[in-house]
C-alpha cells in the first residue's frame, strides 16, 4: 500500500489537524495488510462458521456477544440502590441516536413496573374542566416526532472537582443520550382541557415510589413540550417512563417527567426538593441559581477519549465527536490538537437538528508527541462553550450542576489518553468522585 | 368535555379528511374522563407501584414486558429454517427510527455467529493492490453516518397475489426498516487498493453458511456506499451482519450483503442465483428483469391498517403511515377516505431524509359509514407511486419482487379494517401467501 507522507496533507490548524475534507481523498494507509497475488485465494479461506447452519430468526433481536462490554455503567446510593444513575457510553457510540437500551437513566427511588390499563395522566388545577387520559385516549391523539437529546442536568459534575476525573468519557459525560421521540403534544392536551390565564407554572408528578414532582413554566408547556409514548420507533423502555413521559426538548433531564401521572395547572411553582435544595446552587453573590432549564451548548471528542490507546502508533486518526446545545441547532464545532492556540472547524455530519446531538469529525495526523486535544461548540444563538476557567470565574466553586466547559484530553507519547485540565493544577481537596451527590 | 361538531372542521379531501394542521388547534374531544372538580383528589389516589421500590439499574435496557407482543413474525422454510425472513412490526410502531431489536431480517442460512477478532474482509480482483482489512483497521477509518432505509426486494410480494393477503401491515410490509448507519465510505476503500478502469463490478461475498454472493455495479460503490459497522449508534446485531455489512441507500436489500468478507473488482457480474434464478422477474414481453437495484417510491398507511378496529366508534382519528423512496426525498403523500376519488396531502413530518422513511400524518373525521383508506407517495424525482391495476398492467402476472403499489384498506361500519383491492375481484388463483417463496 503506497505511504502518503503526511506533507501531502493541508493542516488546518496546528499539531497535525486536517481539512475535514480530506478523508474523501482515499489513500490512507491505516495498516490493512497487502498481499500478493498468488496468496489471495489461499489467504481466502471460508472461515469455521460457513460451515454450519448459522442461528434462527429472531422475534426480538440483541447486541452480539463480543460487544458484552457496551453496556451503561451503574452509579447508585449504596443506602438506597435505586436512588442514582447509569451512564451511556458514549466513548463505544457512533452517530447520533442512542438504543434504546442504552439510553442513559436518572432514578430516584428505581423503576416501576406499571401496567399501562391501569396507568392515568389526570390534568387539572387552574383548569376549565379537570380530566383523566388513558394511555388509549392518549394514542388516539394526533402525534408528532422529534429527535432530540435529554441530559441530565448534574451531568459531566466531576467536572468541577480540583482534580480530573479519570472515567473514561462515557462514564464521565454520558447522562446525556438522543432519541427520536413521538408523542401527543402537550399544548393539545391543555388546550383540550382549558388552562386558566392565571396559570404560569404546571406542576408534573410521577408514578415512581420517589413520587417526582417538580415545576415547569406554562411557557415550555405550551411551546414544543411533548407527551411521550414511543422512543426509536418503540413504546418507551420502562426505565425511560413507560407508559407516559414528559419531554421537554432541551431542557433539564430532571423536568422530563417519567412515568407522567399527574399534571397540576398552577400560578406557582411548587417549590419541590428537586428545584430547591437540588438542581440549584450557590453563586459567588451568595445567591443560588434556580430554575436553570435550558441545557447550554457542549461538545465533547468521544474518540480518541479517556482510557484509549493510539495503538497503531504515529498516523493518521479521526477525531469523532458529539455536540448539542438546548438552545437550538449547533452551528460550529473546532477542534485544537496544541491545548487551544489554534483551532479548526470540524465537519458536521448530516442532518443538523435543533437540541439533538451533532455528531462533529476531523481528520488529525498524529505525530507520535504528546498533544492536547479540546473541542468546542457554537451554537446558532452564538453561545460558545466556556473553558474551564471561564465556567468557575462565572459560577464560582459551589457547581454541581450544568457543568458545560470544554473537555481536554491529553495524548501522551505512548498514545495514551486521558483526561486534564489545562490551567495550573488546582490544589487537592474534597472531590465529588463521578459516583457522589446522587440523593 | 366539549364535543366539537364535525362541520367545524374544514375538509381537505371526502369522507372526512381534513387539513393536516387540524390538530394544532386542541378541543378534539377523544375520549378523556371528565371529572367534577371535588373528586379529583380522590381519582388521584397513588397506585400500587408508588408503594414499593421500583426495579434497579440496569446495564443493557429491554422493552416493557406489556409490550411482549411487539415482535419481528419469522417466517421461513420448513425445510431450511435458517432461509426465510422475519417482519418489522410497522404497524405497532412509530416515527421513522426502527429499534436494532426490530430490524426485519432476511437470511438464506440462519445468522453466523463471527468472532470479530478473526473477521477480515479481503478486497482483490481488477485491483492496483489487493488487501485485507481487519475490523480494528477499519474502525480506524474516517467514518460517515445516514439514516436510510433497507427493503428486501421481495417485500409486500403478497400484493401480487389475485386475493388481497390478510396480514397485519407489518407482517405484509415488513421487510423494511430504517436505520441510523455508520460506517467507512465504500469509495475510501476502494480508493486505496485502486480500482482497474476496466472493473465495472464488484462481487460480494458473505460469510454465512449460504456464501451469499452478488453483483454490485462500480458506480454505486463509488457513490453512496457504506461498509456500515454500527446501527442506531451501537455496533451492528448479529442478525444485521455483525461485524460487517454493506449499506447501499435506496437499493434492494438483496445487496446490502451482511457478514460481509469479500469483494472482489470484476469486468462483468457473477450471474449468481439470487441475480439470475431470484429477483428477478418476467415481464409480459417474455424478457425478464435483471439488475432492478432501485427501490421505487412507496407508502403504507399504518394506523389504522388491517387487523385494527376503530373501537371508539364515529370521531377524530388520524391517519399515520411511512413513505420512502429510493430515489431519494419523499416529496408528496398524499391520503385518500373515499377509494381515490378524492386526495389530500398529508404533513410530512421533519426531517424528510433521502432514501429514508418519511412518516406522514393527517386527520381523519369518520363518519361511521364504510371507508375506503389509501395513501400514494411521490418523490422528489416526481415519480408517482402507482395504483395496483397500473403496475400489473405494466409488470404482468409473473411478479415476486418490487411490488410498491398503492395499498387499500377497508373501514367497515364497525370499524373493523381489511386489506381490500378496489379493482374488481380478480379470479382466484395460486396465490403466494404471505410466507412462500423464501427459498
Amino acid at each position: 500500500m503506497r505511504i502518503i507522507k503526511p506533507a501531502h496533507f493541508a493542516p488546518s490548524a496546528g499539531n497535525g489537524l486536517l481539512d475535514r475534507r480530506l478523508f474523501l481523498q482515499g489513500g490512507l494507509a491505516l495498516g490493512a495488510a497487502q498481499l500478493a497475488a498468488g496468496n489471495v485465494q489461499a489467504a481466502a479461506a471460508r472461515p469455521e462458521w460457513m460451515n454450519v447452519p448459522g442461528e434462527p430468526f429472531s422475534h426480538y433481536g440483541q447486541p452480539s456477544q463480543s460487544e458484552s462490554e457496551v453496556v451503561r455503567f451503574p452509579s447508585a446510593n449504596r443506602a438506597l440502590p435505586g436512588n442514582g444513575v447509569s451512564w451511556t457510553p458514549l466513548h463505544r457510540l457512533e452517530g447520533i441516536i442512542t438504543p434504546n437500551g442504552l439510553h442513559y437513566e436518572r432514578h430516584h427511588n428505581g423503576v416501576p413496573q406499571i401496567n399501562p390499563d391501569e396507568h392515568q395522566l389526570l390534568v387539572h388545577g387552574l383548569v376549565r374542566q379537570p380530566a383523566f387520559f388513558s394511555i388509549n385516549n392518549l394514542l388516539r391523539y394526533p402525534l408528532r416526532s422529534q429527535i432530540c437529546f435529554v441530559e441530565c442536568g448534574g451531568n459531566s459534575n466531576a467536572g468541577w472537582n480540583k482534580t480530573p476525573a479519570r472515567a473514561e468519557a462515557g462514564y464521565f459525560h454520558g447522562l446525556v443520550s438522543c432519541s427520536e421521540w413521538t408523542g401527543v403534544p402537550l399544548s393539545t392536551v391543555l388546550t383540550e382541557v382549558g388552562i386558566d390565564n392565571t396559570a404560569k407554572w404546571l406542576i408534573a408528578d410521577g408514578a415512581d415510589a420517589f413520587a417526582m414532582n417538580i415545576s415547569i413554566p406554562m411557557e415550555k408547556a405550551m411551546d414544543d413540550a411533548m407527551l411521550a409514548l414511543y422512543q426509536n420507533g418503540e413504546r418507551l423502555r420502562p426505565e425511560n417512563g413507560y407508559p407516559l413521559r414528559l419531554i421537554l426538548p432541551g431542557w433539564e433531564g430532571v423536568l422530563n417527567v417519567k412515568w407522567l401521572r399527574a399534571l397540576k395547572a398552577a400560578d406557582r411553582p411548587i417549590r419541590a426538593r428537586n428545584e430547591t435544595a437540588r438542581y440549584t446552587e450557590l453563586l459567588p453573590s451568595g445567591k443560588a441559581r434556580m430554575f436553570t432549564f435550558t441545557m447550554d451548548a457542549k461538545s465533547l471528542i468521544t474518540s480518541p477519549s479517556g482510557g484509549m490507546v493510539l495503538k497503531q502508533g504515529p498516523g493518521l486518526y479521526q477525531v469523532s465527536g458529539l455536540a448539542w446545545s438546548g438552545r437550538g441547532r449547533i452551528k460550529q464545532v473546532d477542534v485544537s490538537a496544541d491545548g487551544g492556540d489554534t483551532w479548526a472547524p470540524a465537519e458536521l455530519q448530516e442532518p443538523v437538528l435543533p437540541k439533538a446531538f451533532t455528531r462533529f469529525r476531523i481528520p488529525w495526523q498524529w505525530d507520535g508527541t504528546p498533544a492536547i486535544l479540546k473541542s468546542r461548540a457554537t451554537d446558532e444563538t452564538g453561545y460558545v462553550q466556556p473553558e474551564r476557567e471561564q465556567l468557575l470565574a462565572a459560577q464560582g466553586r459551589h457547581g454541581f450542576y450544568h457543568y458545560n466547559a470544554i473537555v481536554t484530553w491529553s495524548v501522551d507519547k505512548a498514545g495514551s489518553v486521558t483526561h486534564v485540565y489545562t490551567a495550573k493544577q488546582e490544589q487537592s481537596g474534597a472531590d465529588l468522585g463521578i459516583d457522589a451527590g446522587w440523593d
